[in-house]
């Protein structure tokens, strides 16, 4: 058992690479901006997360800025308010996680990561020709959390460019179809298997495979 | 494309297995509590994500409740300020996803479901004795989205119980090792492969593997 004080004595790299692993496996998304200038900005991130259906909204988690550091995405989603997710796939994962390097303002990640920029209409944000999955975003609620002066971003889903043999009947998504990975912690990309899906949950049976 | 006029023409199971899909592959994970009354609870959820290592948080979404409806652990998390977060493995998958029926108030879902509540010292929420990776977490923010009137939870890490061989040196977990599973949308649970870890990320060359 790790407790708070075997937590809070770890070193700092360990205790940060430790508390990036527990949630589980999480998204790994390629959020894509534009500032004022035109100049585009590609960030890769593993806090985003479903906050409803009705409306269709997406959160997600920016750390604060301390003195001295620069928030491009923050910085352009604000700006501009509109802002796209491109989904991750293996192929994709080596210059996703490139994206996390400190890179200039004036320097694109789509050119130094070697991602190609692609435009939909309508949209002043870049997405990434790449992913398979891509969503066009348009900033609805911007909270900072006063417990640590972190970031919440939630956007409202403005579009969704996905190809048709991607999604069911049901309206569910086949990302294992896609090659989409999971995320771990700060560094680790996971392909998944087919997997398990069950029926609607009812108290009295468990649920069946589906 | 699927635009807004789209999205929001479909049936409406359609458009929330749709939109539960989009954020990509997420942390499964049983959330257990307990109310004044001694009475355990246990819910599935999949909107948890990192929030920060210093201090180590960790959010939640959870619905609104209409009028009329019960939100057992979200009564149960303000009442006591404690809660447990419990990774859910390929076993446990189908008895996790049949925590997400409405059960009524007095019927615990770790008896109902099958799992073993596992109590430890000094802290008041059970945790789910079958999971590999159990977090006891303590309420440090509640926030009302304004957006869509969901609420926001933040706890801090109290507890971390994982077996050491999980752990490697470097502080990071190994989730596939314990065959925890990623989640999609509401109903599908996957196992995942081995993966790729990159090295920390730098402007001037690829990050390589570790």
């Amino acid at each position: 058992m790790i407790d708070r004080r075997a937590l809070y004595s770890l070193d700092k790299r360990q205790r940060v690479a430790l508390v990036n692993s527990l949630p589980g496996f999480k998204p790994v998304v390629l959020v894509g901006t534009v500032n004022a200038d035109s100049l585009t900005n590609l960030c890769v991130i593993n806090s985003c997360f479903h906050v409803g259906a009705d409306p269709a909204l997406i959160g997600m988690i920016i750390r604060p800025a301390p003195q001295g550091t620069e928030r491009h995405t923050l910085e352009n989603i604000l700006a501009t308010k509109m802002y796209s997710f491109n989904a991750v796939t293996r192929a994709m994962a080596q210059r996703a996680h490139h994206t996390s390097a400190r890179f200039s303002r004036d320097r694109s990640e789509f050119d130094a990561c070697g991602f190609t920029k692609q435009w939909h209409e309508d949209f002043v944000a870049p997405f990434v020709s790449e992913s398979p999955l891509q969503l066009g975003l348009k900033l609805a609620e911007h909270l900072l959390l006063t417990v640590n002066d972190t970031h919440l971003i939630i956007g409202s889903i403005e579009h969704i460019h996905v190809c048709d043999q991607s999604q069911r009947d049901d309206g569910t998504l086949d990302l294992q179809s896609m090659d989409i990975v999971a995320g771990v912690g700060l560094d680790s990309y996971h392909a998944v298997t087919k997997g398990q899906r069950f029926t609607y949950a009812k108290p009295d049976k468990p649920p069946e495979l589906i």
